[in-house]
């Protein structure tokens, strides 16, 4: 175990500076600190505090959405992990963070900094300073929908994109449709490989042919889908799935403007069930990950990867919600 | 809620019947019995008894694999689900099973007859009786490594495929090969559809080219493997990644066999880290398992589906072994 002694050896310096640094006194400089900070991570040094600390401290970073108010999408995220921590009686921040927050001090510093034992990460991008960082982190890290290689102390949570692609993929088929695509978002994030993958393994297991000119990659926002559907479209589709309901909700409006009569012309599924799935006209078919219980089974995770159990992938059954934007194909090509 | 009245409105006989019925009274016909069973799961009927029961029993079901004594494949999986019960001091009994045993009771009414609020089954062959069964059941049960589509009270816990393929691909491509065969298990078990899956994303995201003559399907013993080497030497092949260690082994003997030099002239690596992948000459190379982890990241799993968190798989980050039976890829044609 890495003392105190080790980590002043290491920097030849006093153990009573190493202490200091330690513990953020005020009677030494900002850069010795984080060097001395820096080392004691590298070499897992694991403060007293921490070591004594049966009530564990958490943080849950969130980034790129709502979550204050009930209905914002990290709302119920944070609300069941919450709910699942106080079995254990765990504490939790909310902290908001930025890249440029994120700048100021790399991931472990923070976390050794202000004792926390466990962080989950909620609505990074993969380009996110920290999000590097994670690939050697020693602090058990929980991401949502984001997965980081090989890290025993990074888990990765989300909902099972092979169930929900295949759920909608059953239901488009039980509605006639053999001319599916795939309208993706961008091909650097993790859920959009799972999702590809999940497309071509549930096709092929309901016997229909993939045909590559029925893939398309956009980016997870509305004002992508424009771009790709008049090639999906022209390539045969009566069915797309889309990478997520901003995606949908984009093939929607477009189709309104190209006057293509939805769901009679062409049936539209999109993936998380936000609240614009329910309110836009027609409402989305989709598919709903629990927030509530992302949440509760991010803390679960979490848990388990301070007690060194290296889960790397826990994920959640989704549902298929039907509402009017997907149904029986139209066997009159219509356009 | 169901009530016991409810089971004997539905059943046209009198509460006090069924109350004999669920409490396996001596004075009613084993017929009856079954029969107020059998409904009282279909109707969601949880017993007054389990309702009370803070204090959860869990059975663990074994099947396929030795386990009662240390460095048993099951030993370290059940070691794991009981360490991590105990936290919550809840109760644990280990039942062998057969086919046949699985034929006397169907799975619910033996879950609900003995009491028990969680199921944790493992070394279940697909064609077992019971798993058709967790296609409906209503019982929390975790299955190791094995998938139910769906069902939002089953669980699959296992190694995380995707990644450890892609360890094994890493450490390959890292020695210079580039022709990797993949000789799989038999494709109607869903880890051989994930093990092909991960092998073709990780060859691509190696910027290999998956060759299908390099790829084929055996079954997961060792006798399978010799029916398939010849094959893959012939296109090509200087290093094979097996399905599991048994396919591997049959590889190793095969080669010993046929005078193929193994790791010079062909590199193995095998899945699962059994004791036979140290015991055998040359030792080896393998995806280990931590099967004390996984037992109790099986039992995580099995108590948040208790608390009706539909997890749907949850797998762990498994570790590259390297041993004796990858090498540098040889330049020079050998066979």
């Amino acid at each position: 175990m890495v003392t105190i002694k080790d980590i002043a050896n290491r920097l030849g310096i006093a153990p009573s500076t190493v202490s200091k640094g330690l513990n953020d006194a005020s009677d030494i400089s900002p850069e010795l600190k984080k060097l001395v900070l820096d080392t004691a991570i590298e070499m897992g040094y694991v403060t007293k505090r921490m070591k004594k600390e049966t009530r564990k401290r958490l943080c849950i970073f969130i980034e790129n959405m709502q979550y204050e108010r009930s209905g914002d999408f990290g709302f119920d995220i944070i609300l069941g992990f919450r709910q699942a921590a106080l079995r254990d009686n765990w504490d939790v921040t909310v902290v908001p963070i930025t890249p440029v927050l994120q700048l100021r001090d790399p991931y472990d510093r923070y976390m050794v900094k202000n004792n926390y034992h466990g962080g989950f990460l909620v609505g990074f991008a993969l380009k996110d300073p920290w999000m590097a960082q994670l690939e050697t982190t020693t602090i058990p890290t929980v991401l949502f929908d984001n997965y980081i290689r090989k890290n025993p102390n990074v888990a990765y949570v989300g909902t099972d994109s092979f169930e929900g692609i295949d759920l909608a993929i059953d239901h488009l088929t039980e509605l006639g449709h053999t001319k599916i695509a795939l309208l993706n978002g961008s091909p650097d994030s993790m859920v959009t490989v799972n999702r590809y993958d999940a497309y071509v393994s549930s096709m092929q297991s309901h016997n229909l042919e993939v045909d590559e000119n029925l893939v398309a990659y956009g980016y997870y926002v509305e004002e992508s889908a424009k771009y790709h559907l008049p090639s999906l479209i022209e390539h045969g589709a009566t069915a797309i799935l889309c990478g997520n309901d901003l995606l949908a909700v984009g093939v929607i409006r477009e189709c309104e403007r190209l006057n293509i009569k939805i769901p009679e012309a062409l049936s539209v599924v999109g993936f998380d069930n936000l609240p614009i799935a329910q309110t836009i006209s027609p409402a989305l078919t989709t598919i709903n990950q629990d927030r509530i219980d992302l949440g509760r089974n991010s803390y679960a995770a979490l848990y388990w990867l301070i007690a060194k159990v290296p889960i790397s992938r826990s994920l959640l059954r989704p549902q298929l919600i039907v509402r009017d934007t997907t149904f029986e194909v139209n066997s009159i090509a219509n356009k």
